[in-house]
């Protein structure tokens, strides 16, 4: 690894924060995060802190009550999440340079209507989108939709047909395609613009797009799937993985089967990046980051925490005693994030944590890495597996919002760009450019 | 009618303009329709002009061949629209006050997705946001969704139910469901959300939706439907009824069956605002209008005005001859827009014109009035029908953008304020204060 060698950076989008505290914190704007000022100005210090992207995470449904029966567990966090495509659609209106990441479920929507968001979006941004694909994970989703929850395979399944009917239609228009000649009354050349009839199992789709051919091509494609067969697809799919690591070990097994797969679908390692969760909690000195981190965690509420983590793995544990073990669990039965229980199990294991403990932990950063301290223990820490060649950057988490973004653009952001490992300016004008990812050729 | 009764104007989002030939106009933008300067410069100068909203219609597949075996004849125009959330969303980050409404279909998109859309951009943007309700009428269409083309009867039935959801999903948390009480580590007060539980013939949604209820308690709906059964269902659900009239006559008969209808569907008449279509041709001196509406008209290509009246009645009438008369066919046999079929055939016969001649009033405004002259004559023609109280307002279309809406706000608006029927600064913040609609109470 050379000093040349630029580490990514994401800005997690959330109400508050990530940390289930996070809206209690007095520097939180919790009364705000219904507002457009609110998402102006997180994108506005993202952008000053030359963050590669604005990401943001998506669940549809409130979030649930622990025990399953709706939703009276809701009144002790902010209980739902920015609506992504049209909050990035805004951000795209006050922001020049920084990628738009939004999450959509292929379990409740369409792959045309999908493809022609995103490609639309890719035009007004300049080629600054990207899209989170998810399955959609949750009971409390399906039954909004009036569906069973489909099983893992089927959902993955579908989300892979989904991705080859978008891609299609990405590619129904050649790149050339708008002629725009008044004279000549041509303003599309026709030959360059194609159905796609597909036919598959899940999707009849024929096209073409109602949109030309997005700037980067294709919208930059994420992933998230962190079980064996999430991670298969992710392998496939995407450009980018968000995942949750704990600590370098675990970050480089992830990662190590990420590209691994990646060749096995034929795919260059290389075109893949590697961007875990981290919550940075940092201030001037160490002391006061670890009494930010403290005084966070004593705002904890324990309802909220089993709550959070239901949301998570679609687990019920009330029943179990907080001083007692993490419970063993078949991993084939938990209905929600298979790999995110056992990340959470294997921390247990290994730690030494109780339950009360890990949920401690789970309300901290969602089972994602947390990271404290003064600057430069900041950078340590972050470059720490950079350096190490595990990752390509991260999905930074936040403890209080704008705040917290504020302080890692004030105090991170120098201390890396001294060490020569990230930008002091855009150097390129899409999210494909900062990933410094491959463009994609129109087809021919 | 008094002086004091207000008029209420919405423009319509187009790209490059509503007439067919607009695109080649010298004044348009054509090259620019997919950048977000252009709808930011088309917002600015709607909220300058003090529209009471912005409107984008949709179709989601891209203009269709006129003998329809696809697309090879969607070169003469620009064959796609503006996908109208996100650009409303972008709008929303750069405006203040102007009312902001996107059509969306029931046909191929999810009630709980949409309502959660909505709510949330209600939110952002202080209650500025509408609906356009479309059930979604072209077999192009629905070829992109893997689905025949509904009847009509269970277009509308599945639109109704879809309706219904959605407006229980906003009445799913009070208006003061959020208590934001960081000491005591309640966000929500959760005995105000609950579930709808609805279980229908299209649709089973568990909810609450995941937004608190809007600022507007519901977003304004607006329809557009014509035919008898989109009429019924217009006065059952609309706050706002756009359509086309090419007659006082016409605007007449449309405007009390629809307030006839809402009265039978338990509603105030008073509670439906009407707006027609109107294309405005407006310079300094009514030569120059006149020679600007004789340049569009020059422009027009046929195979472009044969391939927009396939698109909008659904049925290839090139085999027709252009000297003979408009067809005379079973309205039922229409698979397209049903009362735009005879609407051009009541004004074909009523006005003695040829195929060739209904092609070039098409192509000019879709079916639509148009409307020509200086300043004093187009605030004329518009508060002829106002004055005699057919209509509320009107949706603004445009020869070429962004210049005929800058025209329309310098030369137009001042004409109407000088009349006291349109307002000299916005008294309200809310799209539903916009229009003057009533409230709505938060559900108990």
């Amino acid at each position: 690894m050379t000093a040349q060698r630029q580490l990514h950076l994401a800005a997690f989008g959330a109400l508050g924060g990530n940390h289930t505290a996070s809206w209690r914190h007095p520097a939180t704007a919790s009364a705000q995060v219904l507002t457009a000022a609110y998402f102006k100005e997180f994108a506005r210090l993202a952008e000053r802190g030359l963050f590669d992207l604005i990401f943001f995470p998506d669940v549809l449904a409130v979030a649930q009550d622990r025990n399953d029966v709706g939703f009276q567990q809701i009144s002790s966090n902010i209980p739902f999440r920015a609506e992504p495509i049209s909050t990035l659609a805004l951000i795209a209106g006050v922001t020049e340079h920084i990628g738009l990441v939004g999450t959509v479920s292929t379990a409740h929507t369409q792959p045309f209507n999908v493809a022609r968001t995103f490609a639309w979006l890719d035009h007004l941004s300049n080629g600054r989108m990207g899209w989170n694909i998810v399955t959609t994970a949750s009971e409390a989703e399906s039954r909004n939709f009036g569906v069973s929850l489909a099983a893992h395979e089927a959902r993955y399944a579908r989300a892979e047909e989904y991705v080859d009917v978008v891609r299609k239609l990405w590619d129904s228009w050649q790149d050339d395609a708008i002629i725009d000649d008044k004279a000549g009354a041509r303003y599309v050349d026709a030959s360059r613009v194609r159905a796609i009839h597909h036919h598959g199992k899940y999707f009849d789709v024929e096209g073409p797009l109602n949109v030309p051919r997005p700037p980067q091509g294709h919208p930059v494609l994420f992933q998230a799937g962190a079980s064996d067969i999430g991670r298969s697809f992710a392998a496939q799919t995407a450009d980018a993985v968000f995942f949750a690591a704990q600590t370098a070990a675990e970050a480089k097994r992830i990662g190590a089967d990420i590209k691994r797969l990646a060749q096995t679908h034929g795919r260059s390692p290389d075109h893949v990046r590697l961007l875990p969760g981290v919550l940075v909690i940092v201030a001037e000195t160490e002391t006061q980051a670890l009494e930010k981190q403290a005084a966070l965690g004593q705002l904890i509420d324990r309802q909220a925490g089993l709550a959070f983590l239901y949301e998570l793995i679609g687990v019920d544990l009330s029943a179990w005693p907080l001083d007692g073990p993490f419970p063993t669990l078949d991993p084939a039965s938990i209905p929600g994030i298979k790999s995110r229980y056992e990340l959470l199990h294997d921390m247990a294991k290994r730690e030494g944590m109780n339950l009360g403990q890990v949920i401690e932990r789970v309300a901290s950063a969602a089972g994602h890495r947390v990271v404290v301290g003064d600057p430069q223990q900041v950078a340590d820490q972050l470059l720490e597996w950079f350096d190490a060649g595990l990752v390509d950057g991260y999905a930074i988490m936040w403890p209080h919002l704008p705040g917290g973004l504020e302080d890692f653009v004030n105090l991170v952001v120098p201390a890396l760009q001294k060490r020569g490992v990230y930008r002091t300016a855009y150097a390129g004008d899409t999210l494909r450019a900062h990933l410094a990812l491959p463009t994609l050729a129109s087809p021919i």
